[in-house]
């Protein structure tokens, strides 16, 4: 199983349009084959601090949903809804 | 629902002594109630870089478990297996 944890910084005031902007990403990905979880949660300490996290059943369908058109049209979107600091999407694989 | 992501940053050659220590932990916390996942991955980029990936029906469900037994008996062993780094533990909440 393949883990990926996607931070994104937003810009102040920008929590309502990012949440809307994600909603059909997180819907139609959830369709796609071999995803296990596609959740949008917000960090406790600070609310500008969202974090996309994911499971995937095999690294293939993961690749397959960044090359989706769902992806490939949204993602652009929502990244110019955060701030330009550089964070890092992490990728894990399942140990236990 | 609560979402945790626990990084734990290895001293060398520790991998394996990690798995074995944190086994009973993933074990005991899978029965608790109100965990739904409770999973141990590695960074695809370092293998040095572990994560818990935790997700909790409520908040009262996260505080019962660190003051479970196993938690307190295991955590201070594992965290002794890692870099005093000083990584921190983050908690999100559910948006989408």
């Amino acid at each position: 199983m393949v883990r990926v944890v996607a931070p994104f910084y937003l810009k102040p005031g920008m929590l309502d349009q990012f949440m809307e902007t994600a909603a059909p990403l997180i819907t139609e990905t959830r369709k796609e084959a071999g995803c296990i979880t596609y959740e949008l949660a917000q960090s406790a300490n600070d609310p500008q601090v969202l974090v996309m996290l994911e499971a995937w059943e095999t690294q293939g369908a993961l690749d397959t949903h960044v090359k989706s058109a769902h992806f490939t049209a949204i993602v652009p979107k929502l990244k110019a809804l955060c701030t330009d600091n550089g964070a890092e999407t992490a990728l894990y694989t399942k140990l236990l």
